[in-house]
């Protein structure tokens, strides 16, 4: 069976709270993830979306959603003082060690980061900012850093931005699962229900 | 108590779920509900909203995700013909209805429009369109266009719009429930655990 392909941008709150859930809920059906990260602002680039933040009214709200929604779903939250941020950088570190550690340590990591931003408000687009994820699964800070900065990683996380797009990922999470897309935390129950029923 | 604010435009699939499972929500919780038909149309100018369908990549997933929500939740569903709609006129006859004859028939005749557009692809922005809605709540159909048209129902809808608009609503369906607002069908999970709680 194919995997399930799980998109996220590291800015996203909702896409935190799916990467929380994610593999509890690919374990129940025994289904593998294929973690992808992508960079909502480029996918923006095609989609002319706009960060929920800036948008009025909705943006005031959606600060209230996001809150609400950890509270809901027992996830632990704290508004990051700086948001939404460039996620370059965690994004391509990700790549890197996924390339050449595999999942077992790039998972872990990118978990790491998440809660480095969205639990202890860690600037995570600061070369600083994921120290901590890089300890976590026990990589030196330089070496992640010199990886992810090479032109071959940013070639290679710009081709899987490239191929998101492509197969109509315009938003953070998004899953694709045999050949089914569901955009956002919020559709976490139907995707359930078609992990467990083949169909919906 | 505060009635339910409950904010829905007639072109709107998730307003029409929401619609089809509003009253049993609030009954459960021995609340009221105040139907407030809005239009998206004119509270886009203030939030620079665009049509769902509109927009690439998300307009496409859109439609399959309208699908995919009715059958979920077991609602009748059938993509109309003719979407987006104005909603101008389902939305002042229903203002002329509450008027003068009370939620008693403008309830019904809501769902009623909604169940045309959605159900029986009947487009509802002409006159003729909302002829099978005032015949189920026994209303002439010429006297509801001739109220509905009035300058004063104009007024009222106008005035109704922008006071939701104050009130932080960008979009359909929207609750606001002692004060919380809740954007969305798929917010009815914390909606209702915020009713059943009286905190979230």
């Amino acid at each position: 069976m194919e995997p399930l392909d799980f998109y996220f941008d590291f800015s996203s709150p909702y896409g935190y709270f799916a990467a929380m859930r994610m593999e509890a809920l690919a374990d129940k059906y025994a289904r593998r993830v294929a973690w992808h990260p992508v960079l909502l602002g480029a996918i923006f680039k095609t989609t002319g979306g706009v960060p929920l933040p800036m948008v009025p009214l909705k943006g005031d709200y959606s600060y209230r959603d996001f809150e609400r929604s950890a509270r809901f779903h027992g996830i632990p939250y704290r508004r990051p003082g700086n948001f939404p941020i460039a996620t370059q950088l965690p994004a391509r570190a990700m790549t890197w060690i996924a390339r050449d550690f595999g999942d077992y340590k790039a998972v872990p990591f990118a978990k790491a980061v998440y809660a480095s931003y969205f639990v202890d408000g860690i600037d995570i687009s600061r070369p600083e900012g994921i120290a901590a994820a890089c300890e976590k699964v026990g990589l030196r800070h330089e070496a992640v850093l010199e990886g992810a900065n090479s032109q071959e990683i940013k070639d290679m996380l710009k081709a899987e931005v490239d191929a998101a797009v492509e197969r109509g990922v315009f938003g953070s999470p998004f899953v694709i699962a045999d050949g089914e897309p569901f955009w956002g935390f919020d559709r976490f129950d139907q995707l359930e229900a078609f992990l467990k029923n083949g169909k919906i």
